[in-house]
């Protein structure tokens, strides 16, 4: 999927999900990843750097309360702005992991069931689906999904070694 | 490929370029990057939003002085700073493509004779490579290569129709 200057012109069609005849109109690109996190029946993994875009964290929240186990990694320089969907998440009972570090968390892939991913240069911001030149990558090849997969343990593993207790705290949350 | 905030201890290794036992070792992942610039026969279509890596612009140059056409994409707000590798591919006659658009080049890929692809979440600067949580993904699955080479000739379309001239005198190049 990719995405283009020309998509900004798309923008009114997010409102009715609809797409245009468009083959790169980014509604249609919208549905297809909606598509898949929908399909989503065991686990949804996700790691992305600056999440703000509601219609994709309302499907996340579908998938949490059809009982996907969701487990979502983000950057936590980005967790502080305002249009940031963790609050979003916490209400839902989903707990985004984040860790205040002098790197930054820089993917911005999705792991379904453990069997596709979606990776590529965009952040989940309605602005990069809607004009920047992008790209998201789909694939249920298990080479390509298998060190996702591992990665993505790891970087949970790393980061919640000391996290939990210090996002409750910051965050306020009970 | 993956990088992430333990890439940073590796920092030193670049000195040399050797990597460390490490199987993630950042120079393990330079060093194979490279190593597919340097097999470039025919053609190198780079597009990348921030390109600072001294390294890698030294890789490219290399196959432009051996008769590879490189082409380069480049969000223009990145090619104002001073670390950018701009300066030097001019110096070298090659000509980085970039405009002034009010979206982002947001991408980071690199094709290597329309037969294999790098992409994924990092940009080519050396903090990207020592110490951020980042992918790169390698393939020459055409069913993924072609729509990025489709992708690159439209993009490259787009904004050359204007662009040449503006960036010859922008940067006063004779």
């Amino acid at each position: 999927m990719f995405f283009s200057q020309d998509c900004t012109l798309c923008r009114p069609h997010l409102r009715c999900m609809k797409p245009c005849a468009k083959l790169n109109c980014p509604v249609r690109h919208l549905r297809r990843i909606i598509y898949y996190l929908d399909s989503a029946i065991h686990t949804l993994d996700i790691c992305i750097y600056f999440f703000t875009f509601t219609e994709l964290a309302e499907a996340i929240i579908r998938a949490k309360n059809r009982n996907v186990v969701v487990r979502i990694i983000l950057e936590d320089s980005m967790t502080h702005t305002d249009k940031s969907q963790i609050m979003n998440f916490y209400k839902e009972g989903i707990k985004p992991v984040f860790k205040s570090l002098d790197v930054l968390v820089h993917h911005k892939f999705v792991i379904i069931d453990n069997n596709i991913v979606m990776t590529g240069s965009i952040n989940w911001t309605k602005s990069a689906f809607f004009g920047n030149f992008e790209n998201v990558l789909v694939t249920n090849e298990s080479a390509i999904v298998k060190p996702f997969v591992n990665e993505f343990e790891r970087i949970l593993t790393m980061l919640t070694a000391t996290t939990t207790e210090t996002n409750s705290e910051t965050l306020d949350i009970h």
